[in-house]
């Protein structure tokens, strides 16, 4: 459904249109922009908050640049609304994150403005600096490139690898610091506490009480000593803007901080900047949710709030029927503090998702045992490592697809001195809405060839409980559990801990003719489809692998012994995954079968609901049932 | 062989015997100290430079600290000989990085001195942060950790996520960074500048020169005027130290510079500062290879000389023959900047290892277009990247285990946007002497498994030059093409450039009984044995795969109806690599045949020879014999 728009903003169809505008009608689109991004979002859930932040910002960009000549990356890229709405995609904005519709994210394949596809945070520094290099190269002197990055994503240790080369190359860049002081949760670390600083000013204004009270004082002893004054207020002014800046000692010229929902100013201080070459900073204060004070008071829930009523703000199906199976998310976050009340050892690590994967839960709870590390997911596994090392059970919570941030601190830090780290891989499978960057699809393959390492995935939620009392027991070495996004199926999850022997599957349906196995999730379509068949008089065994490494060869043995047509499923892609590992098996005892492999296919995903994306891979309950009848037919 | 002792060294076995001297018997030993390490080192080959670096600093550390009850992290690992040699290894220091003797990098297996397990850069400051958390939650309020970080591994994106978080959790901990302006090559980025420019005290001083002289011209004026004067200069002292540091900006309090190699002072300090609560960074200034002239003059070749003249410092058997096969580093170093005089879209790129993979050739000869990054390899694809995006050709060198760094970038940054960036793959395959942490045995598997993505070996160097040449070709998408350490077999390597078939494998030997399947380098060791097997009447085929990805189906096509003995050769883990693709051909075209892989089992694997550690996984000439004798056997 398209949304009514705005007078202004209904004749923008793209940058060059806005270009048009008198700056004083800048305000006026703003708030058309704001109301457009509202209307919208409110019927066709995104990410509502981080756009709401930056419609000044990207209405002065847009308005101050020659985009698409010069160059505008978004960091993440979900606070990029706006900009999608202002170049060209007004009338498609409705099919956001849907299934053959817009992506949530900037992309190139979408839009020339889309400079760079963006999805994991802290990517766009390095990213701008490779095209203002390529520029550079080609001699095209007049094209600008901007980088656009929350103070969140700064914490991402790429981040500054970008900003240790900005300052030394001396590219021509401009990073525009959109400073909110939050990721999804409120923003950690030394970072951010340095920028509020900055902001608040504190330093500076507590040096200049202490000093120009001082010297206006000295003003008393006549005009030589006001002389003097003079000379040493012009020292002391550059060396607080140049010298003391965190930025500016990186070599990168630092600007701010400005006011980023004042649409007049932010464009007059774009407009000076492009001019300026080098490397250089513009920190910009906005607030995530502006315009909508829901949005503004909390921010975390709005960041991406589902459907919700744009009058109240209220938000429309939250998940709060204990009827309903839960989140796998709320398992892991319950499940974890039940057992850390009862294992000293246990704590919890997440690198600034602990709303998106609930380890709020244990922070609020035991704060001395629960971190929140900041969007820096290499730190979080090796400090993990760190901990492990001297005792501690962590249970380091990463989606899936952030975890390839980690692979070598996985193998390094943590497998080869075979630490007790727990990974908790959340959003493990297709996750949806979000698309191609963030299906968390590799990591079945890019664990199980890690030695040492335990590669389990729970069906339901009653085994993701199990798996994780089974990790915290003593000497269990490096252990991987990964789950999907989403409510699992089961309302009566909270069953008494069983202990689950490593390495061990579980045969759930018998059968004479083919064998169905499953990994994770993908079980309980895989089971719905047995049934089926089953019903319509084939035979058909189901057994849960629940572990990819060690496999349960014993169960193996008993399975190819009986069973020469064989189908594996998995929600990863197949080159070299779950079933790569039972063909292996196969393969090395000699076994002969017909093994069928449904998962992901060798191409990336878009986005789409799950059940869309399942379906188009093969392996949702129809894909399952298809595959055996033609596997039983053959 | 050992090396003789000098009289005080003689005498300590452990640190708790360090900790027993007098204070001015430190000098005497770090002499010994470090004549010992040259002994040692000139005979049996390691990293020199760092360890000379770092004597001074290591004796005052355990003088200073309660090791190993207080914890001690070597960043990366190559400089802590002298750790090892105080630390109860002095005996065994002649079997350092051999066969079954000591590691080159501390390993908390081999000894408790050695906290945490290290290799890699930039991991030190989380593991310190994790370590001290974990004394925090253990209530070990006395037990202090230490972490020895070089400025070229401060680089690194993590060592920032670990500053970033030290500061805002105030961990108790040390992070010493020792500054001597290299990594192997001399340190780019803001970062080393910012270092340089507070050792030389640059700013300090101007500001100095600009205000305290005016403040002394105050102090003319009378009581009252130095009075305010005092004032100040208080404020002034207080801000310049704390609030304008880069360090201090991040909430870690900041000592220094401190001369290095000054060890009755940096004893002095360090005790000092082992009382002082919260995280803190004391900045040490050494020179790389100090103490040893020749190795303080050329610092990146006597980083890791090989052997040499400990007396002339002339360096024993370095590659100039050129009757010799070259080193594969070199034929890359050298076939790019061919390739890149005639194509003016390439560009090169590197983090921190321009001497390492001979890019160093490329940025003498054109320093436009070849860019060393600093240790910062997820920055350095990411900004490969944003080149390709605007029609440049990256040729993208980081070792194979060094890449697990930028796993993600990869995948969302490079092959999800099909840019044109060729990874250049360097040390893949196991490496040698420096062991577990630095094999490049995951990158067939992590990199088959991505959408998009050609994985190539070469088989020699002949073949590495064709496949460069093939890869600079446009639209050719993410290629990786990977190659092993050392030296490869062609004297006559320069050969004029032919294009590659992607995806097309070749026939080396015929043979009727069995086929022999190859990638890279392996494919020398299998053409001896296959030759050694045909000599002796049996009949065996060689095919030299050159591609994981895609597969030359046509070829094994052809392979599988004519063999059903076959055999894999891979130099990387057997867990979902080459072999294991083709086991998911042979499948999903339903052939039956009797497969054998052969490759690195599931398991990490130690330092030694390449030989010899290829001989225990069972994939050296010998290994590959036996491998088709046993399966023509059966």
């Amino acid at each position: 459904m398209e949304e009514p728009v705005g007078s202004i903003l209904e004749t923008i169809n793209t940058p060059a249109d806005l270009r048009q505008l008198k700056q004083e009608d800048l305000i006026t689109l703003c708030d058309e922009l704001r109301q457009f991004i509202i209307d919208e979002v409110s019927n066709n859930p995104g990410h509502l908050g981080a756009s709401l932040g930056v419609v000044e910002l990207t209405v002065a960009l847009h308005y101050a640049y020659n985009t698409p000549y010069d160059q505008l990356i978004w960091d993440v890229g979900h606070q990029a609304y706006g900009h999608k709405i202002l170049t060209g995609r007004r009338t498609q904005f409705h099919t956001n994150r849907k299934y053959n519709g817009l992506s949530g994210f900037p992309k190139p394949s979408e839009s020339e403005y889309d400079a760079f596809g963006v999805g994991h945070a802290s990517t766009s520094i390095s990213a701008a600096l490779g095209m203002a290099q390529a520029a550079s190269v080609k001699k095209e002197k007049n094209r600008k490139v901007v980088a656009v990055i929350g103070d969140g994503s700064m914490t991402g240790g790429m981040a500054f690898e970008g900003l240790n080369n900005a300052g030394f190359n001396n590219s021509d860049v401009l990073i525009v610091l959109n400073d909110n002081q939050m990721a999804i949760d409120p923003n950690v670390g030394g970072v951010s506490n340095y920028l509020l600083n900055i902001s608040k000013s504190k330093s500076y204004n507590k040096l200049k009480n202490e000093i120009w009270e001082v010297l206006g004082k000295l003003n008393g002893f006549g005009p030589k000593a006001r002389r003097l004054v003079q000379k040493m207020e012009g020292a002391l002014k550059s060396y607080l803007l140049k010298e003391s800046n965190l930025f500016e000692s990186l070599g990168i010229r630092y600007f701010g901080p400005v006011d980023g929902h004042d649409v007049e100013y932010l464009s007059n201080v774009l407009r000076d900047l492009r001019d300026i070459p080098g490397p250089k900073l513009l920190h910009v204060i906005t607030k995530k949710g502006k315009g909508f004070k829901l949005a503004e008071m909390n921010q975390t829930v709005y960041h991406a709030p589902g459907k919700f009523n744009k009058e109240t703000g209220e938000i429309i199906g939250c998940e709060c029927d204990l009827n309903k199976p839960p989140k796998f998310q709320n398992v892991f976050g319950n499940t974890l503090v039940e057992l850390a009340e009862n294992n000293p050892k246990i704590v919890g690590v997440t690198p600034a998702m602990p709303t998106g994967c609930s380890l709020n839960i244990m922070m609020e709870k035991m704060p001395d045992r629960a971190f929140d590390v900041g969007i820096a997911e290499p730190h979080a596994v090796t400090f993990s490592a760190g901990m492990a090392i001297q005792g501690l059970i962590p249970f380091c919570n990463i989606y899936s697809s952030f975890m390839q941030r980690a692979y070598d601190q996985i193998i390094h830090d943590v497998a080869i001195q075979k630490l007790n780290v727990v990974f908790c891989l959340d959003r493990g499978g297709l996750v949806g809405a979000d698309g191609a960057t963030h299906h968390g699809v590799f990591d079945l393959t890019y664990m199980r060839s890690i030695p040492n390492m335990t590669v389990s995935a729970p069906m339901d939620e009653i085994e993701l409980r199990n798996l994780m009392y089974t990790a915290q027991q003593d000497n269990m070495g490096p252990f991987s559990i990964r789950y999907p996004r989403g409510c699992g199926c089961k309302v009566d999850w909270k069953q008494p801990f069983e202990l689950v022997e490593i390495g061990k599957g579980r045969l759930l349906t018998e059968g004479e003719d083919l064998a169905v196995l499953t990994i994770g999730t993908t079980g309980v379509n895989a089971s719905r489809a047995v049934k089926s068949l089953n019903n319509k008089d084939f035979s058909v065994a189901h057994y849960d692998m629940r572990f990819v490494k060690p496999l349960d060869e014993e169960l193996l043995h008993q399975i190819f012994q009986k069973y020469t047509r064989v189908i594996t499923v998995e929600d990863g892609v197949i080159q070299g995954g779950f079933g790569s590992t039972v063909l292996e098996f196969m393969n090395d005892h000699h076994y002969q079968a017909q093994l069928v492999r449904l998962g992901v296919p060798d191409q990336f995903i878009e986005h789409g609901t799950p059940e869309e994306l399942q379906h188009d891979c093969g392996f949702d309950q129809k894909g399952i049932y298809q595959a055996c009848i033609d596997l039983l037919e053959q």
